[in-house]
């Protein structure tokens, strides 16, 4: 055993797991990558102290450590490999304060994010960072990937939402980073530094969250129906174009709805039609559908339209059901490139050539109001095959040519260091893994993701 | 003449300014603070090519650059002295793009942000941060400060609102860091961490900023009068908890309002009487203007409210005189605390005590909306005397154990040096400092600011 284990061991008891199945869990998230083998243990921390406990024994014995939560994440950011501690943070899920006039919750990062919202739906209030995922991923995770979700073109990314974090650094000692108000300049501003830092800069144990209140009133939902995709996204800009600021405003194209029309039995649409699912809510949520509905006929968009909760879920599911349709196609690599809102129509084209020319088949889902894209890059399978890579790789150049980049809110994780320096430059990686190492001196936090070329 | 000088001057020719008063005005800001010197010159900058040769010169020669924009600074960040170069970047003021469709423009920093908000008017759009000294302030010392305004409960501050930045190194490499797109988490968020670092990591030379569409329809202007400064901090915090949102909540105390209303001759106002001034606006506008006025009646509050925009000006004019009114008592030393809304009517308490003890005169005008206080504390000549720093360090150190900050919106600079590790604790400050050490590891970049102790 080695001497990071038996001090672990010793410290931590039974919230040492070296189960067999446990340990092969921690080895992959739910971007179908696994790490090279299994981590000596998985460490369940319960506490602030436990995760200090952890990183002291890390860095006096050089011992990597992977921070979890749990383990959806899309870029294999948080698979332990071998002779890697899995440092768990799910248990601890502990919401330590709600503050309906301060606007704020703290809590700890373990906790789902559905889980939040219902804590929080009682209070009349919201955390509006709202991943796909919110039903099995923990705001930690949320925050370790600087996460984004349906809602983030209205009511802003992760960024926005988070005034101070309790992080524990590569030795052990905690820090108390941002502010418990709205406004706060003391300083740099390491809070949003380490949101969407993936492990790599310290352990987020604790954060304090800023919120809004529920929206009031009703949420009107409409979809559309076009004859392709570019035509879809033109009538996206449109309504953008218009002056309305949809909540969500989703588009699926041909090949996304043919696999969801046959996964539901959907008859009637047409061979090549793409969709536009959108949401408003707020005050002036009718008056903006009404606009949005006349823009989108005048885009030529077969549209339906209600105000109804119960008709607009039964409409929503049908980009709901985008992930399961997927699963019946074969094994999907998901990716999540970002271009300006205005290229949109372009890296659809660039996606369909991508398609083309490398034989893969790519349905892909966009945040249409934020020009955030997911192409899912399906093959048969549990391993990516190389022309599935060499596709992906043709498909982030295109997204970077087109003024975007290659993780609109995934992250880097170990599926795109390969990519990193592409798009920030050389002077800038450099800088970025400089700033990591002041964070990291030993290079025992995450190492092999993000910064590892 | 020095070397720097020198080569400067072979190089820039008559950008390099060494004229007796151009070096006098750049000691100060509007701090009332000035450097110990005159600096070697100021450089106007007319483009990034001139920033990257000062700062080339600068790193060979090793000689301190500080960066300035309109010098409207409250906090001595961008004062520069002996035997150091100003770099100012106020000539550097074009608009290099705006996007209606991306919700985006690309600026130089030395724009005034006034000017800029007259050039998107045409488009309907609008940066939403507002300083109030949006007249007279920069583009680019708006983000070296990451300061705030009145609209940030309603619509964030710099941080929410700018999506990535050109910066020059202190070697005069330039970088290019965030994103054209709504969504992006490659790598570290340096974009975030430049934001408010004053002038220490490097040189903001261009800056690509997140808009908005103008908000449309009428804006509701209210001003209520309460007895005292606790009743009046009371009826706001009742105000945020009725769940509406104005866009702006100002709220001035006795001492404040009797100096404006002798300013402007107001017979009617009771002593002891403080204020709040509110505006709504968006869809929602007259129904929340509706709400609120109740919510202040029943709170003890003499309400008046319009929706005309004529008259709401006439309203505003009252706050809008609380600068001029300070300089009819004397020079104001103005400071900036932030506390948890909900700590608010406590801070006032310390205001009045630390007014009491230290006898000092301390009007305080607060962003009601987000606990942010700006305490004036009124002395005679143009030293701030010991008996306001001991009056300013008590207040500070309340400021803190209400949970608060030492500065919501003007920065750090030489005045709250000494108070940083107050709040960061020494662990984050050395870290903080060490981050700053990677950016700039011959220590030129605006020293002796934020992080000498």
């Amino acid at each position: 055993m080695s001497e990071a284990l038996a001090r672990l061991r010793a410290a931590l008891g039974e919230r040492v797991d070296t189960g067999a199945e446990t340990v092969e869990a921690a080895r992959a998230d739910r971007s179908g990558f696994r790490s090279a083998g299994a981590p000596l243990a998985v460490v369940h921390a319960e506490s602030v102290a436990d995760v200090q406990t952890v990183l002291r024994i890390a860095h006096a014995t050089g011992t990597p450590v992977v921070t979890r939560g749990a383990g959806t994440g899309l870029a294999g950011g948080a698979n332990a490999g071998p002779g890697e501690i899995a440092l768990s943070l799910r248990r601890m899920t502990r919401i330590l304060e709600v503050s309906p006039d301060d606007l704020l919750a703290v809590v700890e990062p373990g906790i789902l994010n559905g889980d939040l919202d219902a804590a929080l739906a009682p209070h009349g209030l919201w955390w509006a960072p709202d991943p796909a995922s919110r039903a099995i991923s923990t705001v930690g995770g949320n925050i370790a990937t600087g996460a984004g979700g349906l809602l983030c073109a209205k009511y802003g990314v992760v960024r926005d939402a988070v005034l101070a974090l309790d992080v524990v650094l590569a030795d052990g000692r905690l820090i108390r980073t941002g502010h418990r108000s709205v406004k706060g300049v003391t300083g740099l501003d390491l809070t949003a530094l380490l949101i969407g830092s993936e492990g790599t800069l310290g352990v987020v144990v604790g954060a304090t969250l800023k919120l809004r209140r529920r929206v009031a009133g009703a949420v009107c939902t409409l979809t559309a129906l076009f004859p392709d995709v570019r035509s879809a996204a033109a009538a996206s800009a449109a309504v953008t174009a218009a002056g309305v600021q949809p909540a969500i405003m989703e588009l699926l194209d041909a090949a996304s709805v043919a696999a969801i029309s046959a996964l539901l039995r959907v008859p009637d649409v047409a061979a090549g039609a793409a969709q536009l699912t959108i949401q408003t809510d707020g005050p002036a949520a009718a008056a903006e559908a009404d606009t949005i509905a006349r823009v989108l006929r005048e885009a030529g968009g077969r549209v339906a339209l209600t105000a109804d909760p119960e008709e607009g879920e039964r409409l929503l599911a049908f980009r709901r059901a985008m992930h399961p349709a997927m699963e019946t196609l074969g094994t999907a690599l998901i990716e999540d490139v970002s271009v300006p809102r205005s290229r949109m129509a372009e890296m659809f084209d660039e996606i369909e050539r991508v398609a083309r020319e490398h034989d893969v088949v790519i349905p892909t889902v966009a945040h249409a109001g934020d020009g955030n894209l997911h192409p899912n890059f399906v093959f048969d399978g549990a391993e990516v095959p190389e022309r599935v890579w060499a596709a992906a790789d043709d498909l982030f150049r295109a997204a970077l040519r087109l003024g975007g980049t290659l993780t609109g809110e995934h992250g880097v994780g170990v599926l795109k260091r390969r990519w990193l320096a592409d798009e920030l430059g050389d002077d800038q990686w450099r800088l970025q893994r400089d700033i990591a190492h002041v964070f990291d001196p030993r290079g025992i936090l995450n190492p092999g993701k993000v910064f590892t070329p």
